[in-house]
């Protein structure tokens, strides 16, 4: 089955300590796009402005990516400019040019709205609920969220959230969404506020999963070198997506812990380069090979070894 | 296979944002003595002063805990006061006064100098050198260690790094000791100055395990509510030799692996109550549930459910 992906499609300037590039490809909804497409076909909803370049929209096509969905708007894309301090964890925003997203409405073509699964990625709450609307009856609805909307947009973001199946966020934002310091109480806690499962993502700690009253809890491939940590997050939400899209009718938490990894093995591809640079030469059989990792190290019963 | 274990006997006084309890028993050996017990017969080598309970002592007993290595000398025990901040992640140290810990030179019973399992739990690696000096061929050796020796004593442990099987130490001390960022090179980087296998002790987020060319990584029991994190490390690493002192004759990487989910099994136990308190009443099958449950916890292919 195909998965649905809205989110950003930005073009982005990233710094590093070690390094800087300009005019990469960049957006939640790119690098989700992507990483769901190693599983299941994708149907891409977005807005980019005249500036953006007519190869990306060649490369979806070889890719198994529907791009039916993404309106080019007059006037320029979506810029966003970030910088990275010494340990990657932590990252500044040094400037935000929403240009023709800042009026972005998304609308759906019609073949797209029976889509069975829907990946919300990171956006503004009233957005994705506006995408929700448009929907037929969709299986199975992934978000992913960020501080910024509980900040700023709480009251959409409640709303959305009875009507998402996975809602995926990072460590910091589960805890200030729910107030509480530890994960495990506040990964429980906004399952009580409408998703039936709740990933937290905890960055070189792995991630973990809520919901069905079980708990899964994984740790991250372990890399070496970082290059660039933009989009991982992003990429986890597609790399999940796509794969429950691709493997299974009836989500159960199963199939979720199996797509959390997958997820985990696309986002360590995602931050070896910049932008989408090592995903876009990612190869299926790389993607089996860190899975099989994962499975080693993660095994302390009887292990293949 | 009995576990020498060899560290600091203390009376704490611990407070945290919702609790303050004095006079408890503490240090790194007791910790790590309790925790061992489950699974071998421990050798214990420490000092207390005249006003240390003889109830401990007949404690002891109960729990195959042979502590004719403590010596009882004149003075008071050594005593260590500590506050944690409201997230219990971080502690400020009050007040210590060494006391009879001050000239503790351990010297080791003649019988106890057969032991083919040793842990150094956390002192001065100047003691544990010297602790090892008196072993006459140990088969495995275990040390624990801490910020305080890495920053005044770096000397001392590099010559002990070289003599020791398994380094345990958290993630800041990991980085701290190889000025890596990354938990992964320091892992891997620590194995390079002496010790064949390392442990990275990551708290909630969990533990890695390297060498012999091999990773393992686990996440931390799903716990609430914690009361008191004292002690979670020594009790961790207590619980990891005292397994691999039990169950094994050559210690294998794959040992390792689940000697540290029973590692993680105990700090887990220690936590929820100040002191020893917890693990004073634990009991086997309690163990062997959270075993089951770390288990679940980690599968992502064909669970039990």
């Amino acid at each position: 089955m195909s998965v649905l992906i809205v989110g950003s499609i930005a073009i982005d300037t990233v710094k590093t300590p070690v390094e800087e590039h300009a005019d990469l490809l960049g957006g939640s909804a790119s690098y989700a796009a992507l990483g769901a497409s190693f599983f299941s076909p994708v149907n891409l909803v977005g807005v980019v402005g005249d500036d953006f370049p007519e190869s990306e929209f060649a490369f979806w096509k070889t890719r198994n990516i529907d791009a039916s969905g993404v309106t080019r708007a007059h006037g320029k894309t979506f810029r966003w400019s970030g910088e990275y301090a010494w340990d990657l964890n932590a990252r500044e925003t040094k400037s935000i040019a929403l240009n023709v997203f800042e009026n972005f409405q998304p609308s759906l073509p019609e073949t797209f709205r029976k889509t069975d699964f829907v990946l919300l990625a990171n956006i503004a709450p009233s957005l994705q609920l506006h995408v929700l609307e448009q929907m037929e009856r969709p299986r199975f609805v992934v978000a992913d969220t960020m501080d910024l909307w509980i900040e700023t947009a709480r009251a959409d973001l409640d709303a959305l959230l009875p009507r998402v199946d996975l809602l995926i966020l990072n460590d910091s934002e589960a805890r200030e969404m729910t107030k509480e310091t530890s994960l495990i109480k506040a990964g429980r806690g906004i399952c009580k506020l409408g998703p039936r499962f709740v990933a937290i993502k905890k960055g070189e700690h792995g991630a973990l999963l809520f919901g069905d009253g079980e708990f899964f809890s994984c740790g991250a491939y372990p890399l070496e070198d970082i290059h660039d940590p933009t989009g991982a997050g992003d990429t986890f939400a597609g790399g999940m997506a796509g794969h429950l899209a691709g493997t299974v009718k009836k989500v159960h938490f199963t199939d979720l812990r199996k797509a959390m990894i997958y997820g985990s093995v696309l986002a360590s591809f995602c931050v070896e380069a910049f932008s989408l640079d090592r995903l876009r030469k990612l190869r299926m059989d790389e993607i089996a090979e860190r899975y099989e990792t994962f499975k080693l190290m993660s095994q302390f019963e009887a292990p293949e070894n």
